[in-house]
């Protein structure tokens, strides 16, 4: 394979510009030529392809956001967006494609799959809800943000003796809400894949409160419910005067830290080892620390990420 | 004076244990004795009062938040709550009372001034808001949380060629949009002290897309409204798929920065100064960066904070 | 095991406070009772030791450095020191004890095993340089640390087409150098687990100018050689007018990131687990993403951690 | 005037693009054209100039260092360099210059207006060394990298129970010393601008260790002497076994504080102000709080910057 092209997309995550370079600089030092694509499959479809140079990449690992830009287009899911997909990729002599996203961007790179198209999935996002990996890139960034915030959070609390909820994104999986949790030290997190009572909630933060607790913070995960409506019924458990915190957008962008600046240059790299030596169809993840490629097909199919719930238990026992 | 006392009062701001500390150094440095009152005027009334050491006031410069911690008590607008506190006072033979809050702490300091109890204001307060000075501990801090958000926004919104509402902190006062817009270098700025036409914002937002600008940042004060609020008013003008970002508390609390740490010091230093020399009935402040004291009688009941509004004229001109 | 103890020894490093309250509170969870050793193993034989409860580990979890303290104690080497250490502990009643510390503090945790007294080591250090582990507590700390400091020096780097060489920590190990330069886009690495001929060092900076490079930054393991030393024997092949940049203490403190906490918090819950059961003479570790327990005699005396080499040629394929 | 130009000169320093943004679009908004000249005055003479438009300053307003790079370029101090520069900026029709930089980079502005070429200065170095200004674009984000630095080592040297001296930079100016200091906390601040008794230091030190207090930090102006050979001098007045950091270039770099991008906007927008009305031959600075500007020759001739040295009592009586 002598020509390769890159698109990232779905929503963006910290780290992406990194896994950008490395397939880049990865497929220059092994002799190929390399293409950007803007806006993801919009741009794929519409032909918004460029070259990229060394120098295109530099300076951008520590950068946020993703320098190939990202759009959402559910067109790419009918045949007609997939085929002039191809043709254009065809027209600009692309041997392989390597996408950078999620969930959606992975089904578009399964479908290009199917169609005969080499293309191999990087997981980024900073949900951490692919599977195939351990973790995405952008995931250890988003985490640390969060952390930030409940540590700011804390202050506040402290100082007023007061309970917070702080609502954290993740789409529908809780691993922003249990990792952040856990690090924040948290009273009580709330996620999707583990079953929660109010009661035991509301007796979690009156413990804390008769033991001369000052603060208490409750992670609430976006995939359970919104962070008001937890406050209000939570109040009919008793009135904690719980304010709410919705950390939304803020904890998208920034630099990437350095796990995901390192995993995103290992993933990139692999990326073109596999295109190097033919390969497409394959979703790049890292199991158990090792940089792996699975079937895409089979990934999408049959897999699900299930987060490390040993850490509600965890928290459980450590977090009072 | 031999005997004083501390309170921190209304929101937790950055900078109020740095204050906290100056106090208590500086008059320990004098000789004085130095009690802390727990809980702001609640803490105060109920006689929630403790001697401080030198070491009591040690390595809590850098935190956010309070080590006295806050409380909102309206009941000190009684003549039965200042009377009360006043007895709490002598009792334990504290001659002198320094408040560090913002506006409703303030207040507490006037009664107890008319009342003939020496106390200093110092302004600890996010918001900015306060008459008698250019800048309130906390501002400092909260302007560049609100910009890392800025920062990070920036990185999404660029990415996915998007336009975002950033609702920040204020309450009626316009300066933490105005500082943080400046430096986050906003399309746009919506405070409370100067008009704004809606039809000129879209036209700005228009503006910036036809000259192919990829981001676009509104910072709206929440003293103005709400920013979803905001957003539906601005869809009547042109549909440019805003985004909304709250950001809440988490500018509130966090390690001081630099200049709210210096800031503090100086003010807990000088509010020691006057109380030696038997002054009360004070409010310190920082105007055209000399430290000052004002009688607290006329700033609060003539004086009005008024926000930098040149800097409102000057996003216009370079920021577009 | 009823009643246990803790201590840290050696350099500090960020997520030693997390691991104490993780073991203090899931032994307090347990139904157990916790001691702290004050000053390592200095502490432990002059028996400053303290109970520890619930709120004694409160809001420390984001904390950098160890509220137990640290001290380096080469006595503690000798038969009299161990055999008083371990009178110390029975004086107070203790069972088993957790050791929280780098290469030094397991030879420690060693000797008691070899006396038959139960304990168990957890790896904190920022160095990332023992046995029986992929990662220690406070080396992604680190890393991000230094990551920071790279950014830094690459804006000014680029502002002044200049060559910096930059030494990082990490005594005899490479492991800093090596995430720190592949997540800071270093153009070379230079670590003592691997072979570098310094006119290959001069060809690489020298290619990055010819390609119009603007800056070059080269991460060198403090284990090879010092910073300046490096540089005069760069001088000979090339004036590049270097500068040197040493990244010392700066790089041990600070708050912990999110996934030095979640070690560090698996780490000593974990180890409370061992203890309850009666095991000690382990050391934890997580090794390929689990966390596990190996016997600590056969770990110091067998094993020996080896940083991920395959970071150093991935480096040279993209970073460039 | 209808055509002007920037150059940076000098160190780097956090808010030069936010200055060099300010004076591009406030320059286009008055319908100015501007042209960006590369490395300062050797890019000047080399006629090293572009034009630049809006997009061009676009996305660096938070960028640490210079879009338009820097140099030094002593040859500037002569006749040939100065009339050489005098042409190019002819050549391009340019009737205006804008310096922004320390020091040497104003004698290049002051050597053009002597030669009839309106320049203007703008104080742009982290040393806060400038006469005409009470803080320079730059200095705020320094002492804020440096606090940062201070915070971390507290960690360390409280751990450990250790003295430790940092070396800040600073040129012969002691403000970054002064001002971080006061903000860390620091047992002592020792400044070029202030006597300092070896043996006062050294009783501050024990004085600590008398009273209990775990971490003892002292801040050194570079331009006192190194941090090894303050060490070295201590020690003859005991031996506290004090560690010595060297806070290098690591703080000129990252992204700039609000203050600074606000400080830079203001300063970049108010030089093309006066361009605008044909002066020059001035220097801007921030004076009580109100940006003014000066007359170069003057400023330069006969005035000299001068700390706050009321920081350095303060610090001694409320830092102990």
């Amino acid at each position: 394979m002598k020509r390769i092209a890159i698109l990232t997309s779905g929503g963006d995550a910290p780290g992406m510009n990194a896994a950008i370079r490395a397939v880049a600089r990865k497929a220059i030092f092994e002799g190929m030529e390399v293409y950007g694509i803007n806006y993801g499959y919009a741009g794929l479809v519409a032909g918004d392809i460029r070259r990229i140079d060394t120098p295109d990449v530099g300076d951008i690992i520590q950068r946020g956001g993703t320098v190939l830009y990202s759009a959402r287009y559910p067109e790419f899911s009918t045949e007609e967006g997939q085929l002039k997909g191809i043709e254009q990729l065809n027209k600009f002599g692309i041997e392989g494609l390597v996408v950078i996203g999620g969930d959606g961007s992975y089904h578009g790179a399964l479908a290009l799959t199917k169609r005969g198209f080499p293309a191999i999935g990087i997981p980024g996002t900073i949900d951490n809800d692919i599977p195939g990996t351990d973790f995405t890139i952008g995931f250890d960034t988003a985490i640390n943000t969060v952390l930030e915030s409940i540590d700011r959070i804390r202050d506040t609390a402290t100082s007023h003796v007061r309970t917070f909820i702080i609502e954290v994104m993740g789409r529908n999986a809780g691993d922003i809400a249990l990792w952040a949790g856990v690090a924040g030290g948290a009273d009580d997190i709330v996620i999707p894949e583990h079953n929660f009572d109010m009661a035991q909630v509301a007796k979690r933060v009156r413990d804390g409160r008769d033991r001369g607790k000052k603060h208490c913070l409750i992670i609430l995960a976006e995939g359970v419910m919104n962070g008001h409506e937890f406050a209000e019924q939570l109040k009919e458990h008793g009135d904690f005067h719980a304010r709410v915190s919705v950390l939304g957008h803020v904890v998208r962008g920034g630099s990437p830290t350095a796990r995901d600046r390192v995993l995103a240059s290992k993933f990139g790299s692999y990326a073109v080892d596999l295109l190097k030596e033919g390969r497409g169809g394959l979703c790049i993840g890292i199991l158990n620390n090792q940089v792996v490629a699975s079937d895409i097909v089979e990934t999408l199919e049959s897999k699900k990420h299930q987060p490390d719930v040993s850490l509600y238990n965890l928290n459980h026992q450590i977090s009072y």
